[in-house]
């Protein structure tokens, strides 16, 4: 078992794919951990900013859970329809190409990838962040610990499918059942108490209110509230990933995924107000999280508290596995219809598509290490991408209900109520949008504003590309037969060897026009070679009554290789017009790659030129000789 | 004119070879700088030595400077003789190899090699060093400066020849003659005053004597001072460099180095004695040098002191020039005798050999990197090297004169005289040897004594491998011209192109044994090249009545491409036996690097791979197809 097997696993044969599929339980922790790790963050963004308002900005997070709540029910059955619309991966991006066209489609596609890089950075900045406030021994070594699990998340996918979904089960459902738990319990503690629980530990006081809700003010908190939605997509771009009922599987995911959503962000909101707690200064010194906060005033700072915390900040760690799942597919699928390289659509030893990962961890790897594991300064950029797809995504349904009437009353009555949905959704997620971008261009969002068309512009230069390449090499004709003389075989010969001899006899072998070249930059070699070449190559070639090879000596003063063979084989191009002129290079093969360093790589250096440089009618012949151990 | 043009300088040819040799007065800055500037570091470090005598030390530089002057004498003439002996260049590898054995010689070079690039290194960081210490700004940029200097001295060096030895010449002349008046006034000064001459600017009080001279003392006092003779042995190495008359110049050139060094270290001993200057604690608040002192204790501190104490910098730094000079050439002669790649024989666009310089400058660079630009710990290592080279020449040169005892009674006598000289000269910095080696070995002179050897291991696996190729591929028989079969052609094709009809094409036009192979991935792509196989290669084949060539489709569960590929290989190889396997690989040539990143790099690593593991029946065809812009 060698070491890259041990790494990676054995190879996967392509018919074992099905094997490599999940059920929703498994598909979760893939799928659904972006979202669900939002609960950690999206009340508490929002609550910061709600901190100038003081006591009083507790009355407002209601409402604005509210509004939260409800968009995302929008989007729920937005995306349940989705999914069964589009079985085979019903991204944003195969919704809006295929109902609001190719631009449409890469401008959503453009928009999801650079979200789920920002995912990825932003999730592992955010749990260490975490993990180095809480045990600050740590805080040297941020950046460290990022990279480390980044290489962690990043190999576990490159493992495959099933794995990814295994490792991460113990960490996702320890977080659900231990914040349910606490949910649970402050809440049956709240209305036992008539809404005025005791706190096992009391959180902060408040701070003094030091300004009045505007309207600016609440429009912010909201947008960052929003970034608790983002992932909710993750599940129809990677329905891909499902064992059969594809579709079934993939909706009952998404309903457990976005009920778990609610209840947590309900939860939270109920318990904020019931407990008074806050947001606190994220850059004063008594800084505490509010799920931190919330669940010492539940359950006190014991055993469950740490238990809590600990795979809190697992999952946000491992949010980045929901990019992982998705990003990979979607350049797949991009690069299918010819917008990306088409290396991005092929799969490695264990069918995941290697290059799309690989990328999306180089990529990420860049951002952290940009910004030294502290990303902070990207959050603003985030969630502007999620929502622009929300919105195309919601946009192409409608279109798309439209196309698809139904044929029973029954089916188009639901097809206007689906549309209908959908619409209230586009329209819904499209406020958001506006709202976001309102709220944060300031603080970064234009950079979005900058990156998705150039990504759209790159995907455009992409295939114009390769429809050039399929234009000009496109052959609706049958094969040239006409008769054809053999090509004229050039052989560069630094001295008679059995090297030179091999390459001299398949020379011989399959053209009567062989000329022998020696580039001389030392009389005494080309003197020796012409000893040689009269001894041992002509005088049996005129015994033997063949066809003579010629031997042609070159000066190069200026000691040049390169440049005195392409003017050569300039001048056989007009001394044998049409007639391919066919290299044959002479090359040692040794059994050591260290043992390369003691030749002049000559023979590669040549190799790689003609192929280059040589023209269309120049055609590389590499007759190796093998170097007995 | 090109970019590299601009910085490197034109092609020079080989025939301009002699227009680059120079004469004794630029010869000096090149091969004698080395040998000149330690006038600045060897009395110091001996004086340094000292420093626990107190005023008492001042007493014993006289003495120690004259077994100094003394062993100078005997090298100037014992290499004057190996000049005269050895007109083609008479170095310590030259001379130890011819007299004293191959592996003498290669223990020469090896401890030559080894000093070259701590030359380069101690130079350059001593320089800087000193540079620092006057404009204490620029101490946060040490290893950046030293660099910079690296770079210019490589940069100035690839330029060729001539250009090193002229840009350097303002500088050494301007030292030498600063240095030489500052002297000669000083000298008039203390003789007129009858040996208490009034110092311009008073030297710092020696400290009081902590300590009483001991012989070990002295010994290191004198190795340390011995750092001044390092460099002499240049001039012999370098003679190619030199024009006609090559011997009788490089001996003026020899003569010229050892009368401004000898007037250099006679007249620094004696102006210190007569000023009282000893060294100051170089890790001390009020380090000054000893030639710092002595310029303003003779010519006080005016625009004079600081022209000849920046001549001082410069020269340091440029003593790098030296082993630029000679390392190149010592490694071609190396690399002639097989123990080097012999790409380090290969002389560069202005007639240089570009590798040594290359690696002269990566290995320097990566010792100052390493030291970060304070070299004081690679001292001890110095002047071993030089000192081993030195003893094995003059010893070579004694069984020289042996050898070559003369025929006339004059020759006779002269032979018997010169072979005295070199014997003297062997014994002398044999002990001389002996005595640094013990001095200094715990101080890291054991790192030499292991480097060595290893660096002399590796020059005969070199030797042992060349000598291997060529047994196995000297041909000193005909060619064989025993009829052959044509080529059994694999021609792999992932679908009909234009591409694949032209590797086709040249295919049938070689050989009658043509095989197509699709290695198979994609039912789809499968069939499709089938269709078109059978519509566009198979009809007009068996309209023109031809030879049909196979499409054989194989399988790749694992989506891999090379190994099915050399199963099939292996087969061909049964199937026919003893004929040559040629597979033609059709390949996209494209006007833009970056267009390469579109496309699967698969034609690239297939020919690699079938080079290196395709066995030696296995040959490469490569048929370009140019993308039309």
């Amino acid at each position: 078992m060698s070491l890259l097997d041990r790494v990676l696993g054995k190879h996967l044969a392509s018919q074992e794919e099905e094997e490599q599929k999940v059920g929703p339980l498994t598909a979760l922790p893939m799928l659904g951990l972006d979202a669900l790790s939002s609960a950690a963050y999206g009340p508490e963004s929002a609550l910061t900013l709600l901190l100038p308002l003081g006591a009083l900005g507790l009355g407002y997070i209601g409402p604005l859970t509210a509004i939260i709540l409800a968009l995302l029910v929008i989007l729920y059955f937005s995306y349940r329809q989705t999914t069964a619309a589009y079985p085979g991966g019903g991204g944003s991006y195969t919704v809006a190409k295929e109902n609001l066209g190719q631009r449409a489609g890469l401008l959503a596609a453009a928009s999801l990838l650079l979200d789920y890089v920002l995912n990825v950075a932003v999730g592992i900045a955010a749990g260490v962040g975490a993990l180095v406030s809480a045990v600050p021994i740590l805080q040297p070594h941020v950046l460290g610990l990022c990279l480390l699990i980044l290489a962690v998340v990043a190999g576990v996918n490159l493992r495959g499918i099933r794995e990814s979904g295994a490792t991460f089960v113990v960490p996702t459902y320890l977080f659900i059942g231990c914040l349910m738990l606490t949910l649970g319990i402050g809440v049956v503690r709240s209305i036992v108490s008539g809404g005025h629980p005791h706190p096992v530990e009391t959180p902060p006081v408040l701070p003094a209110a030091t300004a009045g809700a505007t309207l600016w003010l609440l429009l912010k908190a909201f947008s960052s509230g929003c970034t608790a939605m983002t992932g909710v997509e993750a599940i129809s771009n990677g329905i891909s990933v499902f064992n059969k009922p594809k579709v079934l599987n993939a909706q009952r995911t998404l309903t457990l995924v976005v009920v778990i959503l609610g209840v947590l962000l309900g939860g939270i909101a109920y318990l904020c107000r019931a407990y008074h707690i806050g947001a606190t200064d994220p850059s004063g010194p008594g800084y505490q999280s509010v799920l931190s906060q919330l669940v010492a005033a539940v359950a006190g700072r014991g055993v469950f508290y740490y238990v809590t915390l600990g795979s809190t900040l697992a999952v946000l760690s491992l949010s980045a596995n929901t990019s992982y799942a998705d990003f990979p597919r979607l350049c797949r699928l991009i690069a299918e219809d010819d917008f990306l390289p088409h290396a991005f659509a092929s799969r490695g030893r264990r069918l995941v598509y290697t290059l799309g990962i690989g990328i999306l961890t180089a990529l990420s790897a860049l951002l952290l290490t940009a910004f030294g594991g502290i990303t902070d300064r990207l959050i603003p950029l985030f969630a502007i991408g999620a929502f622009g797809a929300f919105t195309l995504s919601q946009a192409g349904m409608t279109v798309y209900w439209r196309r698809n009437p139904g044929e029973t009353p029954k089916e188009q009555a639901k097809a206007r109520l689906a549309r209908v949905i959908n619409g209230v959704g586009a329209v819904a997620t499209g406020i958001v949008l506006l709202v976001v971008l309102t709220a944060k261009f300031l603080d970064g969002a234009w950079i979005t504003v900058l990156l998705i068309p150039a990504l759209v512009i790159l995907f455009l230069c992409v295939k114009r590309h390769y429809d050039h390449v399929a234009r000009e090499t496109d052959c609706p004709h049958p094969i040239d037969l006409s008769p054809r003389l053999p090509p004229v075989i050039l052989i560069p010969m630094k001295g008679w060897s059995t090297i030179t001899e091999q390459a001299l006899r398949f020379g011989l072998n399959i053209s009567p026009d062989v000329i022998a070249i020696h580039i001389s930059t030392d009389d005494s070699d080309a003197r020796l070679l012409q000893d040689s070449w009269i001894r041992y190559v002509m005088e049996p070639i005129r015994t033997a009554g063949l066809t003579e090879p010629h031997l042609m000596v070159l000066l190069s003063p200026y000691r040049r290789l390169f440049h005195p063979l392409t003017d050569y084989i300039h001048q056989l191009k007009v001394a044998y017009p049409g007639r391919t002129i066919a290299v044959v290079i002479p090359e040692l093969v040794e059994s050591r790659w260290y043992q390369y360093l003691l030749h002049n790589q000559r023979a590669t250096g040549l190799k790689a030129a003609l192929l280059l440089r040589g023209g269309p009618r120049v055609t590389v012949i590499n007759v190796p000789w093998y170097l007995a151990d």
